[in-house]
């Protein structure tokens, strides 16, 4: 299923005293590789929204192998682990500057409406997402 | 005008490298200091809301005197300064473990309706904000 | 082992526009119910950090039950799972203000040196966590 | 003196139940925007940190115009607005997709070293601040 490598640079603010980035920041590092697959994807998220379907978060596990610090640019390889018929699971791995793998986690997403009710993901949501990418 | 004092304890996540709460989660003590000086008044911001109204930042400004720490439990003194038609301007200080002036600022709001559109303040809002506490 | 109840209101910079509460800032909540938990059995985290041991979040995981709110009062349900040598686990329930299960979880920290070396816990600190926590 | 561009896009974990991005991460933005033009004049801030002079933020200031909204890509103009022996100030101007001023405020910085003690800032960084940039 799609792959999408998006990176970006860690803020000061995301570090903590022990001189790392806050283990916490991880899950928001996820959310930045979901969405940039996402609209890849031909898929932008805001747009999910504003067709009433809405991917709530319902669980997120990361194990840390090796610290990410202050100003690195770091990768973020995003795949489609799993679709199912409301849900999808996401995974992920966290690169820093020389490849290393820093850490590797996935986030499990159920699409609802408005009203925070279960619904089917969108035929087109799971074809964009079921696909491979093309190669680049 | 109204007055009301409320401790919290910094968290490791609000620290940054260089060992320092960071800057940018004094505007969340901020938060807490006029959420609670609003409920000390009897008026839940939550429950503003629910009436259609909110309350938002149009304008904020600290000064850093000292450093807060990890761990430290601070004190934030929150005063209403200046109350508008539509506007309700709060002060604040922020108080280390000693009683030391660590950072004082203050924040602007506007109150507008469920559309974004500007509303006068209701007349409860402004009479609980305006009293002064009453002695304890 | 032990076993200790916080308890934490929601800030409004911690929900986000789905108007429920960021899933990351529950790692947060997570963090406080540890810190406590430690305070609680006679071990300030920021004296173990002055003493040279540092413990590193290496894992996490949060199961998301039902959404948590702006301005709601939680209850973190903290117990230690499982001791090392060198690790500690902690599990999570977090409670809504009616007692429903919004969110468990668990992290994983090792305790390593100022140099980021794995060391042992030492030898108090096993204690203290090991211990359940004397009745009320 | 010197002025940079960068651009950033709203992450979902920066808005609020409001529907907006939470005025805090403003901050964030800001440090952004300091971080890049520094980069760009040559002047890693982490490198900064390694030789020892740290610029810890003494005051700051944000007026909010307009909101900025969820997956928006925003741009940050910032400008060093005043050198001192010691101190950096600089401005911001925050613009929505549209080019709309959103947001415009100031941070003041101060140089201290490793032990927090103040210190002139080093030749260097004066000239290379205090200097335009190159036409592009």
């Amino acid at each position: 299923m799609r792959t999408h490598t998006h990176s970006l640079r860690v803020r000061y603010g995301e570090t903590d005293q022990m001189g790392l980035v806050y283990h916490a920041n991880y899950l928001l590092y996820f959310e930045t590789g979901r969405t940039e697959l996402m609209r890849a994807a031909g898929l932008a998220y805001r747009e999910l929204e504003e067709r009433g379907v809405y991917l709530v978060v319902t669980e997120t596990a990361c194990r840390h192998r090796a610290p990410a610090r202050y100003d690195e640019e770091l990768r973020i390889v995003t795949s489609v682990d799993r679709l199912g018929k409301a849900t999808v699971r996401f995974r992920y791995e966290i690169l820093g500057p020389s490849g290393t793998l820093l850490a590797e986690g996935h986030t499990e997403l159920a699409s609802v409406d408005r009203a925070k009710n279960p619904v089917r993901l969108p035929a087109d949501v799971t074809t964009r997402l079921g696909k491979s990418a093309p190669p680049p």
